[in-house]
């Protein structure tokens, strides 16, 4: 079987290549190298080193014995989109391949833009070539649990069934997404549902919880098949975030009450989500969704966590650059990856204490000043290279509004 | 009170300007001739033929003494947003100023991608604008009844309370879109809610029906004033259409079985609607929505009607070329404009009359060609150029898939 992973180069695509690849799948990964770019952009690195994708996949084949079959190139260009899908020919592709941090689409209406026009032209470019080369490829889709917001009643799996004055149906779940990033992600949801309805494809949309972690059974390999780990207050996922604040003994940053309730998952589990979805595909025409994450935590659950694992860390709370209600009922369904068959690792010390023992190791690479949140969702525009403007004791004077 | 009219060359924004102007509004009208390149590009007219719109501005101020402002430029182009708004410095802005034909988006890959990215992006431009020049700006977007697509339940006003599993939230209504023109409008829909949460806008999404009808009090005015009326299969609405096709014993074309139900409104309602909207401001923060139509038809009964009134026409039904239910229920409130004051005109016999009337009198500008639909919902490239390819019997061998 043959799988292509868009986005290779990222932080879950190359360990998803890797864990493909190794469980016996032909793999390709296509990459833009547009998240190394942000990089540059705001001045930031991941914590642990990474090495370039040439040499990432050089080393896999001289570990494993495997070949992963490269692309270099924009989803937004037809013409690669076309070439790669219709020289490849995969049975399944796996899109991770989209600008994905809430914060990077808040810094103002350039990165609004970007991230709208990134994200559903990419996705619109690949369900024309997939409809046009082979509409029986399953499109399994990264998207978010931030698509549905934080509603007053349990999140079902993509679908609910409503009755409304004495009639009953099954629509698409209500969405109320939190960001220009979120908001990309439902975009790409309408979209893609409506080209099943349309032309017969098939494809599984992967609303995933906040991912944490970063060892892998192949990444652990060899130091040249690390992934990325975060700690940005851009791109850094929070559970991470905290680890590495823990590791370098600064306070663990809480934005606002804390009581944020949202799904989570280990890396591992975000592997075994998606082979699990390509092993058990979408049928014709199905537009299916799995909400794919494994517990629920409040930020301050999380915080007081890590805090413990590290033998005690200061935490401070700060005001909340987002716009999101900071105590709220959060319960969500997420039985259907379970159905399939996922065995989830459950977030505990084991796993603290190996992402702990991994951010000491690299401390010396951490800028601090990347953790401070610099996005505010209330302002148009926000300062986002460090050296721009003086830091401030009240961040929202940088409020344009 | 200041009203900037976006896209106010078109077929709803050019009236809707004269309207607000003769009603005392200090009115601004924007365009970027899009609308006419269409024309250009499909080969086809307006059956009534349209001044420019310097013409028309001059025109109009000959007739009433009441001088538009013009703004020439593309919303998808941020510096000319953000000059035009912070000088004219509105209190409302209608925006009319997206592709908003179906068959359009439909044609093929680029006809999809330009359609969102055009809508998508000139709206995000809009909102930042609104937001750093005057948060206060009442935005009035056009956006439509084909967002919800058909559900099995009744349709309410863009949010819908549901109850599950005990316990009770008032959510945005699912919507089911049926083109990638309908997608845009939802995926603006959701880019305004939010805009108005987390900058506190105020916005009113007016989800329109299919409008009919080409007189209004100040287009009859003056030749020069007249809008649009369109028949082609590609940007004429469905009445307006079969009255054309009746004009010139054409057989109307109805889709499928014709049981396709939808809501519909008169020109002049759109008019009412849009300065009810105006003089009734959503709140700060509040992001109102209107189902902005007063009679719901199945294509088949809009047939029946229009081949009555002109004495009886031929219809024949083709092969649906969009992918839709050909029967299904139908209900959807729309009493949120009426108890703000609107009185409907009611589809009948007098307004029939005057359009048939119309469109005899430039029944030699007809390009019959134009009335055939070329543009399949299954296939992700059809011609749309009417001398590209020899029309064949059978449409569906256009189909690529």
């Amino acid at each position: 079987m043959r799988v292509l992973v868009l986005g290779g180069d990222g932080y879950l695509g190359w360990p998803t290549a890797l864990h493909l690849s190794r469980a016996g799948y032909e793999v390709g990964v296509a990459d833009s190298f547009a998240r190394r770019g942000y990089d540059l952009e705001m001045g930031v690195d991941s914590l642990v080193p990474i090495a370039s994708l040439h040499r990432r996949v050089d080393c896999w084949e001289e570990v494993s014995g495997r070949r992963l079959d490269v692309f270099i190139g924009d989803l937004t260009e037809e013409e690669f989109v076309y070439d790669m899908v219709g020289s490849f020919r995969p049975d399944a592709i796996v899109h991770f391949a989209e600008q994905r941090s809430a914060p990077y689409s808040m810094v103002d209406r350039k990165h609004a833009v970007y991230t709208q026009v990134n994200n559903v032209v990419g996705t619109l470019n690949l369900l024309y070539a997939i409809a046009d080369v082979d509409p029986s490829i399953h499109l399994v889709k990264l998207g978010t649990m931030g698509e549905y917001g934080t509603p007053n009643i349990d999140i079902e799996e993509g679908y609910i069934e409503i009755t409304h004055r004495g009639r009953t149906d099954v629509l698409p779940f209500p969405k109320q997404p939190g960001s220009f990033y979120h908001l990309s992600k439902v975009h790409d949801s309408q979209n893609i549902a409506f080209c099943c309805r349309a032309w017969g494809l098939r494809s599984t949309d992967l609303n995933q919880g906040v991912v944490y972690g970063q060892s892998t059974p192949e990444t652990t390999l060899h130091a040249d098949l690390a992934t990325r780990f975060d700690y940005d207050a851009v791109f850094g996922t929070v559970l991470n975030r905290f680890v590495i604040q823990a590791a370098a003994s600064e306070p663990l940053t809480v934005y606002g009450k804390g009581g944020q309730t949202r799904g989570f998952l280990d890396i591992r589990d975000t592997l075994a989500c998606v082979e699990l979805a390509i092993r058990n595909p979408a049928k014709g025409g199905e537009f299916r969704v799995f909400n794919q994450f494994t517990e629920s935590f409040s930020v301050l659950e999380l915080a007081q966590m890590v805090s413990d694992a590290a033998g005690g860390a200061k935490m401070v709370h700060l005001d909340d650059p987002r716009v999101e209600m900071e105590e709220h009922y959060y319960r969500a369904a997420h039985t259907k990856l379970l159905d399939l068959g996922l065995l989830p690792f459950l977030l505990g010390d084991e796993l603290l204490a190996d992402l702990l023992s991994i951010a000491r190791t690299h401390i010396a690479r951490l800028e601090r000043s990347a953790l401070e949140p610099k996005v505010l969702w209330r302002s148009t525009s926000s300062s986002i290279t460090r050296t721009e403007r003086p830091q401030t004791e009240d961040s929202t004077s940088e409020s344009s509004l």
